[in-house]
């Protein structure tokens, strides 16, 4: 397993001076894919499950639509490079959109291309959706060592499923849909939990994925808020401790008493 | 000017039940980005001082050196393009890194190009980096109106020369990259205090920028780390109120009583 926090000598400023001491410090390293045996792209990320990471991005990124199409995905013994081999060529996209976040296909044609019938609604009690969420933060083993890396689950409401840690927000959401086409499936329905903020590509992400409710900590971007109620997503930002605001769908949000 | 957020219906879930209000949302919006009549690429961003943005990038993206090689720069009426003449030809890099933040060059080989001798080295008060931390929280504007938004300052250790927000923290940084290109001129000492965390890109951009300090309200990467230790810059994670942690070259902050 290779190492995903890293010990460096600091100088801390306090109240009370300055102390010497050793923090941890999240992994941040370029990952090189290759698909069909050509370079395509250089991730940089936290280099831990490489191979769902690769698979899901091409899931995500709409070059596969299945893990049938993998003939071979093998990551390197220097965990610096993934080799996929898919069973037909492929056209990989020379034109990127740089977002807000991470740059990504053209996000405003593709969230269309995304099938809406994949979102299946659902209805979840509020007390579920903090529950979630809690379940999320307890979970974080990175976050716990070295701070600095942001954490996503995937949930079917009952369980969490899934649950993946990056530095970037982007790259928690791609591991995920690499677990899920290579082992558990999709889940219906697919609950998306996450500590990153919700910009227009992690909700055209969450939408490949199939979630049809998305909890962040944070913020949603006003482009991500237009594509949940087009896509018949509900989107929920700020969910903590006791509360959370609804941004979309909000009929999937149990408000009986 | 354009809206720079966007009211939308939500349902809060609070302790106390349900209640519906209008919340203020940062706006997330596709930016086009044209060189000699080229499209180059989509910028996804607060649409705010979009000449500094797209100026910044192609300067922090190393296609240009001096605001002399602008021959035009015309943000049209939509302002969802930018049209950039350049008094020269020039080859647009056309592979990229997708960054754990947001892609840029290929980030390991260009942090090794920027010329360390722009990097001046400067020392500092603490009292003074909590002070310009506290400013730079103070001056949000889009963020006290609608959250989820990024801001970056840059410092010439005295005052604070130029604020912005944007969606994406890098954004920040191409943004007062563009300002000093275009009317300030780059400050030295060069001190750039931003909200966001501190990846390698981010690092490459602040380098780019000449700051010799820079002071962040979260964590940096491991990779950043090593990068500012290469380059004579001094990281500062965690400037909290009063206290914050020096990642390197802690010579720079002043340690006497």
């Amino acid at each position: 397993m290779k190492r995903l926090h890293k010990g460096f000598d600091i100088t801390s400023y306090l109240p009370e001076g300055f102390e010497k001491s050793i923090s941890n410090v999240i992994i941040e390293a370029p990952v090189d894919i290759s698909i069909n045996a050509k370079h395509w792209l250089t991730l940089m990320c936290t280099p831990s499950h490489l191979d769902e990471l690769a698979i899901g991005f091409l899931y995500n990124e709409g070059i596969i639509k299945t893990i049938d199409e993998i003939r071979l995905a093998e990551v390197c013994h220097n965990g610096r490079n993934i080799d996929i081999w898919l069973n037909h060529n492929v056209d990989l996209p020379d034109m990127w959109q740089r977002t807000s976040g991470c740059m990504g296909g053209a996000t405003s044609v593709k969230i269309k291309d995304v099938a809406k019938s994949k979102i299946i609604a659902t209805i979840l009690h509020p007390k579920k959706i903090l529950w979630l969420t809690d379940l999320l933060l307890k979970s974080q083993s990175l976050y716990a060592m070295s701070g600095g890396v942001h954490s996503s689950a995937l949930s079917d409401g009952e369980n969490i499923l899934v649950i993946m840690e990056d530095i970037g927000r982007h790259n928690t959401l791609d591991k995920i849909a690499g677990r899920c086409l290579m082992e558990i499936g999709f889940p219906t329905p697919g609950i998306l939990i996450t500590t990153g903020r919700i910009s227009s590509e992690m909700l055209q992400k969450a939408a490949h994925i199939g979630a049809s409710i998305i909890i962040s900590r944070t913020a949603p971007s006003s482009l991500s808020i237009d594509y949940a109620r087009y896509m018949g997503i509900c989107l929920i930002g700020y969910a903590r401790k006791d509360r959370f605001k609804i941004y979309s769908h909000a009929e999937y949000v149990e408000q009986s008493k």
